[in-house]
């Protein structure tokens, strides 16, 4: 946890309260006390430090700063993905990631290669699609929620999911054959990522024709996991680090 | 799995024998049966197909071809990866990574803010390193095992592991600010990765002193799980996909 996320109806009058479970990370994890800072983000606001004004296993109590005076999050990703539904410990890694990489626009569709089961597993629920996003913004130090929006079929997707999320944008699907995956598109682009089986070619068609442009990766199949890391970060353009802000998870 | 790896020892006389876990796995994933044919590789010779000769839950007979008659691994990433030791999870996961993602040559190295604990880990155990190992040419379909070497002291690593590793190949440093990570790089290059805190600034300086160059892959904070994907597949030019070789996982 390299920031701690605060939706902003938790902030009142400069002050935030911690449960249990932040606050023990807070002493035993990052070695905080009652009087140093730490880093916060406030939901949709900004991100800075706030200072620790009460600390104990059972909770914690912060300082925030006005919101006016803090920074803005990391630029987003500029590209939106789309996702064909993984299995469920899978599809709470992948969200993770997604957030760390600061994508805003995550769509989640069904194909044929996914087994109908995944739709009814927990991981789907809003509480904890938005948990997992919580962590890959809080690794990121980000405060920005991406959108997370499904299509419970195939056809609901390339008919209604995929133009609603693509605007008018290019879209681009990493399975299989095509051109090798490009690197650095500034314009936003929609990024369709199959299920671990692949799309199967019918699907590839529809979305081909639908406007779609098949890219690679290589001939090698990657677990989903390792590919959606793999093509944003072909995809995103890397932004420049300001002084004294590092790519890595240092506190 | 995409693949059923044997080693070269488990074929005789064109036949080999799959233990119980392996032999279900074909029956109740892949819903194969007798006289269907399999993917397999061969550590080191190559790939192709074997047909079962026999399946049921406790075993499986494979007839294996000629390994003269084996296709080629696909490509190997031209890259070495240094990998500060992460958490015993994440170890497996990455190593699972890099694997699938083609990478021969791992070289885990202590830093600062490995914990020293890790290092006593049974998933460092060398069976359990070529388990994953072998889940991640599984899965890319590929052959050809990494060797995975270690410094279990960051003065070992600057001063041994690295140039060894290196072999006068340029050095690069994916940890912090830097110039934003070069895409597509053709030649050998070791990429180092920081733990899951970041390296401190006396190792950045005393690798930078070794000649290494510091990357940038953006002010996000990424997990080691997803770093390693993305600088890898930023760094690794795609090859080009022979027709009927999927990037996805299709088996």
């Amino acid at each position: 946890m390299n920031l701690i996320l605060l939706k902003s109806d938790q902030v009142a009058h400069g002050r935030a309260r911690l449960g249990a479970a932040r606050a023990r990370h807070i002493r035993h994890v990052l070695g905080k006390g009652v009087g140093d800072r730490v880093r916060i983000g406030v939901v949709g606001l900004g991100v800075g430090h706030a200072r620790l004004l009460a600390l104990d296993d059972a909770g914690a109590s912060l300082e925030v700063p006005d919101p006016a005076t803090l920074d803005p999050a990391p630029a987003p990703a500029p590209h939106a993905l789309a996702l064909a539904l993984p299995r469920p410990p899978m599809l709470r890694r992948v969200l993770q990631a997604a957030a760390s990489m600061g994508v805003k626009d995550i769509h989640v569709f069904h194909a044929a290669r996914v087994e109908r089961s995944f739709w009814h597993s927990h991981a789907l629920d809003p509480e904890q699609v938005h948990a997992q996003l919580v962590l890959g913004l809080e690794q990121a130090r980000d405060c920005v929620l991406p959108r997370v929006t499904w299509s419970r079929g195939f056809r609901a997707f390339v008919d209604e999911g995929l133009p609603r999320l693509a605007g008018g944008d290019p879209i681009l699907v990493a399975d299989g054959a095509g051109a090798p995956c490009p690197a650095d598109l500034v314009r936003r682009h929609v990024i369709v990522v199959g299920p671990e089986g692949g799309l199967v070619p019918h699907e590839i068609e529809r979305l081909q024709a639908a406007g779609a442009h098949a890219v690679s990766l290589g001939p090698r199949a990657l677990r989903v996991e390792h590919a959606v890391p793999a093509v944003l970060a072909r995809l995103c353009p890397i932004p420049a680090v300001r002084a004294g802000v590092h790519g890595a998870g240092a506190p």
